[in-house]
């Protein structure tokens, strides 16, 4: 979760405006509109994602990531590193 | 919207579990899940949300853009064209 | 092929840059710079070959899927339309 | 740079093998090969270069960002998170 109660705010607003959008994009198919209208929204609810992402992963890094680099356990250290790795390769999807 | 039935209704299958998702998410950010965690539930909703704009662009290919093509209107092939460019566009985002 | 010599000189151009860019993080490397600004030159070869790739879709829509489509010849339509479908599939990576 | 060896030495491996790859597609080009054939090529070094990109980062957060963070240096910790914040969100686009 993040850490900073600002942060965690301001992500929680935009899933619920994603869940939101997502709903009108299932109304926007019942209701037949045009596909490329509807692809455009999903792009608009990607970026919207990725922009969430970024804050959680803003989060993460200033506060488990530091948190765990400070301390001397070399293998919470190895963790989170490792964690960082998989979440960089899971957007390169190598 | 898909002029397949049963491309339709896969799309809003996909699409409600894709609400599903984005709802569970809220879930794990107020109930102080991980954040490592919640970021690879947002990659999972964007690699659903991809998998989706395959499947309406492919419909939109086999229907709108075929109609266009063989009807001898050249200003509706253009802007077939041009909405097909647009798509591609916003996913290199240039 | 690009069919329009414009494209295909302009894409010709941007592929000969992106050849030296990628030669000058090369060096970057061999002479150790700083991983970051390394990265930093990746991702900015990356944005460029996004630009080429709709570059040639452009072309390739505007010339053969606008042929094939016109034509009578229904195997054809097909093909090239699964080849934008893999197009796109690879870029979304599903 | 890579501060490990064989990270350096594998890196640099895989960009001359994208150079040569580049290389290769501007000879397609000019040998009027099909557009699609092109553009798989050039996502394919997309891809060759998302794994260059991820392997940097290994390396860097493995150095670098544990460096700083086992630092005492509050304004080097700040650099570098920073640092990574910009990559990601140079991925993300936002």
């Amino acid at each position: 979760m993040p850490q900073d109660q600002n942060s965690k705010q301001e992500v929680h607003g935009r899933l619920l405006s994603v869940a939101g959008h997502v709903n009108g994009i299932v109304r926007m198919l019942e209701e037949d509109e045009y596909c490329i209208d509807i692809i455009h929204q999903v792009q608009a609810v990607q970026a919207a994602l990725d922009k969430v992402n970024v804050m959680l992963l803003d989060d993460h890094m200033q506060h488990c990531v530091s948190d765990a680099m400070r301390s001397q356990d070399s293998s919470e250290q190895d963790r989170v590193l490792n964690e960082l790795h998989d979440v960089f390769g899971a957007r390169a999807k190598i």
